[in-house]
This record gives C-alpha cells, structure tokens and sequence, in this order.
C-alpha cells in the first residue's frame, strides 16, 4: 500500500477553500482523507456529512474539542456541553477522532487549569464511549501554554490517558509541537494502542512566526520520517494528516498545492 | 535583607547601554551585581573587569560559552578553545558563573548535538575546575531548539549535570524558559546545590515575537515569585539577574529603566 492511502488533507492548510472545494480538490486529487474544522461546517453538520460521503472521502478527525481550562464553573459547564456538542458532530461526520487542544491557563495557575482539563475530560469521556468517538489529546509546543493549551508534552498526554482509562481516550502526535522533546521516541512507544493521530509539517530555520510558522514537510528540520516510523511500530497505520498553517502557503494554494503536498509526503515523511 | 540586594542587572536587558554606561547607571542605582555578555566586553577583559570592580560592583555571571553542536570536529575543537577562553574570562571578571548555551542541532539530528554538548562540557571541566568557574546549564525554550540550543528542558540540564558529576557543573534556571514544564517543581528541587543562577523575565501575553517578545515583571503570565521560592527553597541565594530581551526597554531605557526593575523586581519576584 502506498503511503498516499494514509494521506489526509486538513482543511486549515488552505484555509481560502471553502469546505466545498476542498472536499472537491481532494477527491480530485486521490486524497482519501479530510481533517475537518468545527467553524468551517457552515452550521449544517449532516448535509456536511453527505457531501463529504458522496465525493468518496472519509473525515480523518474533528478538529477540535477542549478548552476546558475556564476560570468560572459556569463557563467550564458551558464548555463541557460544547464537547458534548462537538462529540455528537464528529459521529454525524463519520470522524473517529474528536482533537482535544486543552485550553490556556486563562488566568487560572498551570496547576489549577490542567485539573480542568482532566475534569472536562472525565466528564465527556461518557458521551464519547456511546458515540465511538475517541478523544485525541493533542498536546501543543511550549510556546502555545500561556494562550492555546496547558498540555505540553506527550508525556501529559500519555498521563491523562492513563487517568482517562478508556478506549476512547487517545493522544495525537503532532511532528510541530513534540519534535523537539527529549522524551518524544520513549514517549510514542507508551503511546502503543493510545494512538489516535499523526499529524505532519516542518519547523523552518528561521521560525517565521508563532501561530502562522509552520512549513511543508521538507522544509524544515523535523525528523519526520524517523517520527512516522515510530509511530508506525506502535501499531498505527491510520491516516496523516497534513496540517500546515502558513499564509503564503494559503495564497498559493490554487496552484497545485495539494500536488506538491503529495510529493512532499512521499519524499519526506 | 532586602531582596534588592540579590539583583542583578543583564547587560543585555539595555542594550543600547556601553558597559561604562551600564556599570556607572547600576551603581548609581545601588544594584549590586551586573550580568556581563562576552561581546560587550570591548576586548580588554582586565579593563573591563578593573573598572566594573572600581565601581563596587560584582559580576553575577559571563554569558556565555557553549554552542558546542558543531557538524565537524574541527569546528567542534575551535568552541572547546573558545570555551576555555571564556572560562578565563569569567575568572578575570571575578564572575562565579559562566553561562552555557548549548547551541543548535546545526544540521546533526538531536540525539547526536545532544552527545556533543555533553562532550563539549567534559572537555572544558577541567579547566573550569582549576579556574573556579562553575559552568551554569541554561535550558532554553523548547521553541529555540531549532537554533540555539537543544537542551530544552531543566530535566535534560540535570541529567547533563548529574553526568558531569562536579561542583563546577551546575545550572541555570530561566523563567522564560521553563516555567511552562509540567516538571519544573521538581526538577528544581533535584537542582537543589547545583543552581548556579536564577534568571527573571516575564511572558507577555501575546508574545510579540520569537527572540525579542519577553517583557517586564509583572507584564506577564509566569508564576514568578512561586518559582523563585521554589528556587529558594533548595537553599540558592545568590543573586537574581532581570534579564529582558525586548526592544521598546531598549528604547526607553534612558527613562528610569533600573529604577522600574527595581520597584517590579520587588513586586513581583
């Protein structure tokens, strides 16, 4: 089997795209994999679903759930029924994952905002389980904890799977934020079975920016191959997810992107 | 005593200062200990050091030697002798510390610059020994691993430490750059003896920018004064540098700067 039939295409790669045109891009190109986006299903998460199907792709996951790190009980409620929300969408999608980014600090201490990351976790862990969806705890690069998410390290990840202890608690691996990690190859072989997704893009030397750096594969210094094979002997054969966050990549994203993403993945991951 | 008599002002948190300027500016201020970067020092160490001395000063610490993850051996050779001589330096300078950047991955893949920061140490201890330098580990920011340093973790600086295995091996901890560890508690107890200095800045929320974004005391969302208690109770108590890379300090650094480090450094450190 050739590497490409685990290719996903994760829509903010292109974010000029309407949902449509991705869909319709990818199908055109062989893709067999989508990563689809909670704010770009246009409010119509079935008829989504069945555009989708009818073009032939699956929904490699939902991005994303989380962000559980309120400072008010109120709002952590809130953002607890919003999971709950987006579990039930990622079962309409067919997606067997629903990404989990944690939420920041938010005012709260790293202490305090990571027990309620475990507690949302806990709380929607039932709904996940009925709907046979599995909650990828995706933890984010260091330089994200003070605005996007109190979980860091695989090594986090793997712990709050650990506490979670259930079939529908997984991490992601995403080359971008564990790359540089000491514990990152001991860390995916805990991982074994836990495994929900593999995503992959490049850290270019210079970082161009904090949220928009991200490379295409090639183009920067991550080990991915030596990634990808470590995920691929815990057992994973599951799809990967091309996410790259780059706006010149998103102005040029009509002339043959989604091609040169195919090459760059055979060549480097 | 007053925690002010801890401070110690890095050169490089005012740039546009000479040393003269910054030497007679913390004296005038009563800041006891100065944070001297190697190509500030005009060529003539024993000039510099005689006059940083005339002043009543004290060097807190020599920034820095390291940057030993060359790709060749001969490259490799040339930092170990620049290391040595800035280990003398630090030793003409009275400055108890040289700082050690490890330095980037610089075309080797992580595991191998890692061996070479720890051969690059083993090379240079000696020489710190007889000099009486300790050679302070500073992990850096997971996010400079691609170019500055791949040791990012204070786990990873103790290991380092624990494998040179001296009391001229110690290390550094730098808020900026560990305080988003899950770890860091008690990785900091396990430094406990071997702290060799206590950097203190803060992480703006945004952060502006990759090498320049870190701001005041207070000006941000790091945990300092638990963190600094932390690094207390393991029985440091030698003196805090304020480290600051930020360009709009530098610009208004004529307007009260040490005066303002000094009221935030007591507000919040």
């Amino acid at each position: 089997m050739s590497l490409l039939q685990r290719l996903s295409f994760n829509q903010m790669t292109a974010d000029p795209w309407s949902l449509e045109q991705t869909v319709h891009n990818c199908s055109t190109s062989g893709i067999p994999y989508i990563g689809i986006w909670r704010h770009k299903l246009g409010g119509d998460t079935k008829k989504a679903s069945a555009m989708i199907r009818r073009k032939g792709l699956r929904v490699s996951s939902l991005c994303r759930g989380g962000w559980f790190s309120a400072p008010t009980a109120e709002e952590r409620r809130k953002r607890v029924a919003d999971n709950r929300l987006a579990v039930e969408e990622a079962a309409l999608l067919g997606a067997p994952v629903l990404v989990i980014v944690s939420g920041p600090a938010n005012g709260q201490t790293l202490e305090d905002a990571r027990a309620t990351v475990l507690d949302g976790l806990l709380a929607i862990l039932p709904d996940a389980e009925k709907a046979g969806v599995t909650l990828g705890i995706e933890p984010l690069h260091p330089m994200y904890a003070a605005e996007r998410s109190v979980v860091v390290t695989l090594r986090q990840a793997n712990d709050l799977a650990d506490q979670l202890s259930s079939s529908a608690a997984g991490v992601i691996v995403d080359v971008f934020h564990v790359w540089w990690d000491p514990e990152v190859m001991q860390q995916i072989e805990r991982a074994r079975g836990r495994i929900a997704g593999f995503h992959v893009s490049d850290w270019p030397v210079p970082l161009p920016g904090i949220l928009m750096g991200r490379a295409m594969m090639g183009d920067g210094v991550i080990a991915l191959r030596k990634l990808r094979q470590a995920v691929d002997a815990t057992g994973y054969d599951g799809p990967i997810e091309v996410e790259i966050f780059n706006e010149e990549i998103w102005k040029s994203a009509d002339d043959g992107l989604l091609e040169r993403i195919q090459q760059r993945f055979l060549a480097h991951v």
